[in-house]
């Protein structure tokens, strides 16, 4: 890195997501007075972010460079390279530009929003060239868990700019459609400045095994099941879906899906034509349940466990039209997402309960990832050849593990940037630095609320969570200062109440101890505050939120 | 399975912990006017129990026969087997009987509880007999992540029962101890009625790699190391904390240990000789400081990412004696317990940040499981040949998969039981059957509280965890009916108050709305509910608690 020497424009990368921890992907460049995005994505809420749906990037940043923005580029239609459309476009609604498969995705999410007609939709594919002033956009096909997936090349007065999305090597694709090695080895011959590259698997060594294997182990399993099988995997997974419904046919079982987003997903894919459904058409709930078991296969979702999803209602016998039991097999094909080990290990228990036959990833292969690892990330290092490397799509701890695979193909530390969300990095024709932070974070969208709900209000949801809240009322007269009202003790998570008279007694003393010595409404609240939070911690070693309301009447 | 068909008295096998969930092992022995449990185990809570510190096993059965409770046997020292002991012991002071390293690690845990000096304690080795009237009990020596394991034969008079623990067949253990396996066999030849057997690493493939092949590893590792050397692991694992203490002295480095109960633990099992400490003793805090780094070797807790631990306050730079950067190398030498997995990711990314290396076990196989794999399950069933198999210690798919294993070496399916907590087994001279279930579950402990918080606690927590809760205060004039107090808004969890006047002033109107055509306190409240749940719903999507307190005054 050298300090900025020219007062020619720069442009400015600016990540906005997707660095540092998982999810939530947008990246922003910025060249003069143009601007545009690449992805924007959500991320689920961790454990300790209760009652939260969704977290979405801070795009404060976007909105005040409003007039600037071109529109948002979406490589693929994960949830984490579009979900936070909806509640962006809400606040800057600019053109969105994606292939067919990814804008049909995307059109469910809109359309629940109402956003769909208000929003200027440009279908690209791999051979469009997108011009926004000086800056010239094209657009390489990539392997990924979902067809249709895009990196983009963006060619600027300062260099070319090859930004993957999420990517691997799949020598046997589904579809057959190869990583398009030969237009990412031009990008190289003719100079690629700086590579962003997917980070998601860089702690795992060797090339992500290609959907062929998959293949040969779900036909050996689908092969050899004397009942009916059920497949779980990602309702985006459209590849997975039609290996599926291959290999079914090939063993003479017709296929049913089931869940809501995988029967959506399956419809649009198929009339968009990346996914050819079975001959005879897909399977009505019905006959899921009334054809020979052996000839049925039910693709479905809920591989996470996710607790509403058509699978873990199966696992519990609450799945109207299919009653799990001996003789069923149960595939899982999809590997968790850190933080949704316990539910799928519940729902493994109650699939077990039921006595069917599982397969999932501990036991058997029946996964492969969406992502390259190490082998994968090497060869995309070295068809680039980039001045510059700037790690992007992972934890910490991934960008820095990628960062180290590119020093190994010969770049230096200087030109491999590890750099987290709402880092500016300036490009000039003869330099790179760190700009200004922008600003950047996390939104957290809880019900119809975005943004509303901040670091006090999920403290306090935490506190709630651990040890409950009590609330007690006092009324004192206006003028004698008598007490009129209460003191009424209302609690809930602290204690089980109906079985608590005497701990509530006891409190209530300790509230009359300190009304006797005390007398002004604000003096009252905080000596029972106080006094009332001694007595529930040498009582019960509980901290529960305690709130006095007194009031003069 | 035949159906009783004597009247002599049948063995009653009755597993009130381990079986179809992780943790709180504890199976009790009755036969005639005789029981004792081997175990006393605690369960960390689950993501769905807030506020919960530990989980422990209904133990109202044993109090239901507390005359004739013997003892509890326990057979090693990790909290999932001796954690619940202060709890029960203080509830039915029965004698405990485990090996020196065990009974160690609970006078700890006993002392703190002021029960230590109150409770019969028996030293038993691998080579001691129990009688207990007609039971004859004897001891297995068996490796596991911690020394001074033991597995129980128990000898009845309707044949021999074998109660493994938590094991592996390690051909080679730190401490040179190897499992059993002439008195298994021995057993095995004189016959075995049942086996019951550590289910754990059921979905596990092969052989558990031995703790030899670990050691390559960290020599390897900590040879190469340019400065400190970190490593994390289970404060119990004495067995890894003396490889390192080995491995480092060969390379000229010194050790220190931090941590309250890494330090608890090894100065305890140096004092009993089943750890060698280093030479010249261990490092002060200051040494570990101010020596050359490479000379340093530290070994610490805090492999769980959990908050308070030494690993994850040096991750945030708030550990005063160490401050770790770059040439640092940490090692986390064990997997995730699952549910830890995202504060164990969380603290990887914290220590990336700081530039030290790191191996963990996506990286790197820096650990070895303390529990059998396939192969190892399936050698202890061909050593012991039994009659009857009943998996024990695991989750309900890691039990099925075991007793499948069990089927595999020639067992039928009737000959292999898969039972959960509570469910009695009798066993007499010609018959085994499952009896009624008796007494059990899951008891919280949460503060000082045993067992007062239940399930309807728990859903309120996870209710105001979601989305809060708002209480609202009205005071009627108990003549009039005119309102002389509020209507008070009190809400925390469900919307950032300070930010949000409006929102509030809007459900007071509505409030009001209710007042004027509603007239008896209970009939306030009863509409005041269902109003502020229609309106909360429709402004914000969420559905936080709702208690009204209207009183007349």
């Amino acid at each position: 890195m050298t300090h900025r020497t020219s007062s020619s424009p720069a442009l400015r990368i600016i990540p906005l997501g997707g660095l540092g921890e998982f999810g939530k992907n947008m990246m922003v460049y910025e060249y003069g007075d143009i601007m545009f995005a690449i992805d924007a994505g959500l991320m689920f809420p961790e454990e300790d972010m209760p009652g939260i749906d969704i977290v979405i990037p801070d795009i404060n940043y976007l909105l005040a460079n409003a007039a600037k923005m071109k529109g948002f580029i979406l490589t693929h239609g994960h949830e984490d390279h579009i979900g936070a459309l909806p509640h962006v476009l809400s606040q800057i609604n600019v053109p969105i530009y994606g292939t067919r498969l990814t804008l049909g995705l995307v059109e469910n999410k809109l359309r629940e929003h109402h956003l769909w007609e208000k929003t200027a939709r440009h279908i690209i594919d791999e051979n469009s060239h997108l011009h926004f002033g000086p800056l010239h956009l094209e657009f390489i096909h990539l392997c990924h868990s979902i067809p249709d997936a895009v990196g983009v090349a963006v060619h600027t007065p300062v260099g070319t700019i090859v930004h993957t999305t999420d990517f691997k090597f799949d020598p046997n694709p589904v579809d057959g459609r190869l990583t398009d090695e030969a237009k990412l080895k031009a990008l190289g011959d003719a100079g690629v400045r700086i590579l962003l590259a997917d980070s998601t698997n860089a702690e795992r060594v060797g090339f992500t095994p290609s959907e062929q294997e998959l293949e040969v182990v779900l036909d050996d399993l689908i092969r050899k099941a004397p009942g009916r099988v059920i497949l779980a995997t990602f309702a985006s997974n459209i590849s997975r879906v039609q290996q599926v419904i291959q290999v079914s046919e090939r063993y003479g079982r017709s296929v049913g899906v089931t869940g809501r987003s995988m029967i959506n997903n399956t419809r649009m894919a198929s009339e968009l034509g990346y996914l050819t459904p079975p001959a005879n058409g897909l399977l009505t709930p019905d006959q899921m349940n009334y054809l020979p078991p052996e000839k049925v296969t039910v693709i479905c979702t809920g591989s996470q466990g996710e607790p509403t999803s058509a699978l873990v209602r199966m696992s519990r016998g609450q799945y109207r039209h299919i009653q799990l039991g001996k003789g069923d097999t149960v595939i899982i094909s999809a590997t968790p997402i850190p933080g949704n080990e316990k539910m799928i290990q519940r729902t493994l228990n109650n699939l077990f309960r039921l006595g069917a036959d599982i397969f999932y990833d501990e036991l058997f292969d029946v996964h492969v990832s969406g992502h390259g690892n190490r082998g994968d990330l090497k060869h995309m290092l070295e068809l680039t050849r980039p001045d510059t490397f700037i790690p992007i799509h992972g934890e910490y701890r991934q960008l820095v593990l990628h960062a180290r695979l590119g020093q190994e193909t010969g770049l230096d530390a200087d030109h491999t940037l590890v750099i987290e969300d709402g880092q500016a990095v300036e490009v000039g024709e003869d330099f790179i630095f760190l700009a200004e932070k922008v600003p950047s974070g996390r939104v957290f969208v809880d019900g119809s609320g975005v943004g509303d709900i901040g670091n006090i209000v999920l403290r306090d949801r935490r506190l709630l969570a651990r040890d409950g809240f009590i609330v007690v009322t006092i009324g004192l007269d206006r003028e004698s200062g008598d007490v009129v009202l209460g003191p009424e003790i209302l609690s809930r998570g602290f204690v089980y109440m109906a079985e608590s008279g005497e701990l509530i007694e006891e409190a209530k003393d300790i509230i009359w101890d300190v009304l006797e010595t005390h007398e002004t409404a604000k003096d009252v609240a905080k000596h029972v505050h106080s006094a009332l939070a001694t007595f529930c911690y040498q009582t019960t070693r509980r901290r529960p939120m305690i709130l006095p309301l007194v009031v003069e009447i």
